[in-house]
């Protein structure tokens, strides 16, 4: 975790970081976040960041709280303050302080703003090479994970889940025993050799920026993407699976449900992909 | 709201009443809460309500971060240090403080103990007498509504989307056209006379303690009650209609949709409920 903080409109000590118990972020989680990687000092893929917070805060009629131009000066700074070379900043933006009651102040209050920063780089070479393991879980969550808000305690408790079941990351299965997405990245599986598959955007999944990229990237190299909604029972016979997300990049995953994938190794098209992505983050991303 | 908030084992002036930005509260909607009506000084069924609460920190393995004992001595002291007549009391606690990971932090974290009041009393005769409206949504939460966590973003877009219609209150409808419970409370409707109904304990519904409460009160005065689920359809043909919470009581709901109830006018029954929850609390339920 970062030293110093941002919070409205102070650079603060992380331990003194503070906002008021009435802050509507913490008694409604009525709020949205970011979390943006950055690289040698760099913010990867900021404007798709930036871009998606504009859709999620419109999402909740929640108005950023200075300009876009004065946000990237924050998070410039905090990266600068914190000196991170590789890692990520977190940036939290909630409707304000005021009084209990479940529906939107009357009277217009000023959103908080919050930026904080981690050390923590991106997935090392041993990780990647182990790849991870998933369960999966009944999508438990409200009707617009779309939206990429703080509501996230069904997303905490499936990750726990997965956790003390000795595994990386929960995939979440719709009514038709479909896989959404994870309980903080995206899905995805390799299909008859190169033909990649990831679920199509809706209100069932959050939009991730690295899914984004990499379907960016993947084309750009000619390989074969359908977005279509894939089965549980599809993602166990696949090929390969992975997972994407802003922390993860491309992560192998080996085994879903205790059911190893293949050979139980990262595929060679996963590692692909995850060449492509690396390269896009470390030349064109930031 | 009062003036003298408890945290963490500090009472504090309410505008210095803070939580790091790093409680998973904040980040994650991550905690439980309670609202406790106050009479004449004196909680109104307490115990109901420090028994739910220690539900829903079972369900999300939160340890209450005190004894019981001291958790009633904090909430009394608030009572008396802000002076409270009639009010109510808000108290909250999340899992704690840790840097930014869904799953539950690896070491112990204490939790976050938060305790709040207002002056804000009973609904006044006019109101009651003025009714509310009601409109209706499709069920947009998680899975998990009989928990009482702070993931509350879509209780609140659904209070709002209520507002901006006019109403009081949103009501969900599941799958079956069936109506769950309200954003802040249940659902309750008349039939064929004196025949109560309101949607049985289950996932899909917060068991409320002014529910819980007005069945005792009624059963004890001989009405018929039936507690099942029921159709909009139902609702809005129905002799009556209304809502409990701890803060609105029982409230007479005169229009469903736009559609009047009857006559537009509250029901003998709904009155002669609430007269029973009345007389309870300002008798027994202290």
């Amino acid at each position: 975790m970062s030293q110093i903080s941002y919070v409205n409109g102070r650079y603060v000590f992380q331990k003194d970081a503070s906002i008021n118990v009435e802050d509507r972020g913490f008694q409604f989680s009525d709020g949205v976040y970011e979390v943006i990687a950055i690289f040698q000092g760099r913010l990867v893929d900021c404007e798709a960041h930036l871009c998606r917070l504009t859709t999620s805060l419109e999402a909740l009629k929640i108005v950023l709280p200075c300009s876009m131009k004065v946000l990237k000066f924050i998070l410039g700074k905090i990266i600068l303050l914190n000196h991170i070379g590789n890692g990520t900043i977190y940036l939290q933006i909630t409707r304000g302080v005021a009084a209990r009651n479940h529906a939107f102040p009357a009277k217009n209050i000023k959103p908080s703003l919050i930026v904080n920063a981690s050390h923590k780089g991106p997935p090392s070479d041993k990780a990647i090479s182990d790849g991870v393991r998933v369960i999966t879980l009944q999508e438990s969550r409200w009707n617009r994970p779309d939206i990429k808000s703080i509501s996230l305690l069904p997303n905490v408790l499936a990750k726990q889940e997965a956790v003390e079941q000795n595994a990386f990351e929960a995939w979440f299965l719709d009514t038709n025993g479909c896989i959404t997405e994870g309980s903080s990245s995206n899905a995805w599986i390799v299909v008859n050799g190169e033909r990649i598959i990831t679920r199509p955007l809706g209100n069932e999944i959050l939009g991730g920026i690295a899914r984004q990229t990499l379907l960016k990237v993947a084309f750009k190299a000619n390989f074969k993407i359908k977005e279509r909604a894939f089965s549980l029972k599809e993602a166990s016979q696949a090929e390969e699976a992975f997972l994407t997300s802003t922390t993860s990049f491309v992560m192998p995953v080996i085994n879903i449900d205790g059911k190893t994938i293949k050979n139980g190794n990262p595929g060679p098209v996963s590692l692909h992909l995850l060449n492509l992505y690396r390269d896009y983050v470390f030349n064109e991303g930031a």
